[in-house]
């Protein structure tokens, strides 16, 4: 019965997003945006907003529109990373800046970010402060989270603990915001909104080290990207930084020359570095990790005083969005 | 007596930026954020809120925070704007981008961008719906005014009326928002919130078409500029536009070849075409239209329904602002 009901606010995000009162004119600010929204992206952002406030009984109606905003803010995100990362591609399609250019993906970002204010602004007036402070320290920490790993670029070590305090900004803290939001607007206690984000976070983290194990041990066909994108941009995963962790002297010595290696082509590097991490067992370690930081958070939902149903359906959702066929 | 009370104002405002609560780490991300804001402006636009704020007898510190959220998002857009258009100097500075590089001005930008909001969210509950509606739209504007100022890159024949649409977003518009945003905090009347707006959004015509000008014909060491840098960089100004509105077609083709011509070096090229806007009389032409604009702008602003003493204060600072030495 949880799963038809998400399924129906799936259908009701993509069909608000759809509705996105983006103007016409000028044409190369709004078409890009527009292009941007339409990505067919899973939306679980603002999934965890309207599941989070439905967790405390919250109307639909009140949560959407926000909901919106985070799905908003997340893509102007998206934009904007693209041209930094110089990433062509992304599900299938090319990226806004390389579609039309990088000025044109600056300013469109730029335009979606006062628009995910727009519609986080629409949230009922008593609720606004909160949800406007917890949305703003959200965005400043992804941010914050991106300019880490722009600073992994010119680094040639980046410790386990600074790669994790990285994807807790980036990826972990919209999360947790998308379901802490949803915790306001749901008018939940503070304690609940305290551990929701907590389980945001860890969840998060989880997602994004999922994301560096796909990257490269997935089948290119099912996951839509080049297996190996992150060894041929020079990445500083999880993957990477562990290995670079476990490897005696002389093996860190050879990932790291292989690594950044320009003159070796790109298929075989990405089959010596993988060779290497297998020969660390990189996989099954990144494996236990993402179960790790899934069952912290899971601690974590678990002290919500909410229905057990409500809390067992969110738990399956993350679960499914967790456990993906490599 | 107004003008003391102004030069406190300023003080003001210049320490509140200081004391911007960017955070050391990560340093790349906040430090170009607060080169930024040091940026030795003259704060206009916070200025105009807190004084807006003032025509109705609201407090200062009821205003300041929201104030210097306006100025976070003013450099923010500078930040972009220079990337956008390449320019290396502001202020007898390097911008941001060509201090740092691009994607770091790309980043530091949207940061300051959630600052923004963080500062206009302090202010008093009861006003927070309505000055961040305000605010947001805006920001919005702003956008579009700066796309369409892009989209006139690859445009030919900009029309005047094309023109003064696009500085009547990218300019006007925040200047008027942060005037309305004042008189919001002050509680004025709907009525006079509307025609501060329309005050704000004349006289940033004339600021726009001011800085137009003193482009062109200003005396480079009292500006700060090199004088004709607008023609160097083949920008479609007031002075350009109105320049073939006026030209017979022989005329006109004279100027666009001129304008286009990549093979004469710069100072004759600046020489060349000054000398066809003089021969059509642009100078005195924009002198006019300046006036026009920011006598239009007097007329909303008399309507207000506040003490002559202060009205009369805002109109000689403003004025004070238009009449530059040239």
């Amino acid at each position: 019965m949880e799963n038809n009901k998400y399924s129906t606010l799936q259908e009701l995000i993509e069909n608000k997003i759809k509705d996105i009162n983006f103007k016409n004119e000028p044409h190369l600010l709004y078409e890009p945006a527009r292009y941007s929204m339409s990505n067919g992206g899973k939306r679980i952002r603002p999934l965890l907003t309207l599941i989070a406030n439905d967790l405390f009984n919250g109307k639909v109606e009140d949560a959407i529109d926000v909901a919106i905003g985070i799905e908003i803010f997340h893509n102007f995100t998206l934009v904007h990373d693209d041209i930094m990362d110089s990433a062509p591609m992304r599900r299938g399609r090319p990226t806004v800046y390389k579609k039309w250019n990088t000025n044109i993906a600056l300013l469109s970002g730029d335009v979606m970010f006062g628009k995910a204010y727009e519609y986080i602004s629409k949230v009922n007036s008593s609720k606004l402060v909160n949800v406007l402070n917890s949305f703003t320290q959200g965005a400043i920490k992804v941010c914050e989270g991106q300019q880490y790993d722009m600073d992994f670029e010119s680094t040639t070590f980046v410790s386990i603990d600074e790669y994790k305090k990285m994807i807790s900004l980036k990826t972990g803290a919209l999360i947790a915001t998308a379901l802490q939001i949803g915790c306001i607007i749901g008018s939940s206690s503070i304690e609940d909104s305290i551990n929701i984000y907590k389980f945001g976070e860890n969840i998060g983290i989880a997602f994004q080290l999922q994301d560096d194990l796909l990257d490269t041990y997935s089948n290119p066909d099912k996951f839509g990207k080049i297996t190996g994108g992150d060894i041929i941009s020079k990445k500083k995963t999880f993957l990477y930084s562990k290995s670079i962790e476990l490897a005696d002297e002389n093996m860190k010595k050879q990932i790291v020359n292989m690594y950044n290696d320009d003159t070796i082509n790109n298929s075989d590097k990405v089959k010596n570095i993988i060779k290497k991490y297998n020969e660390l067992n990189i996989k099954s370690i990144t494996e236990e990790e993402i179960k790790k930081y899934y069952e912290e958070g899971l601690n974590y939902l678990k002290k919500l005083k909410v229905e057990y149903n409500k809390r067992k359906a969110l738990e399956e959702y993350v679960e499914n969005l967790i456990v993906r066929e490599i």
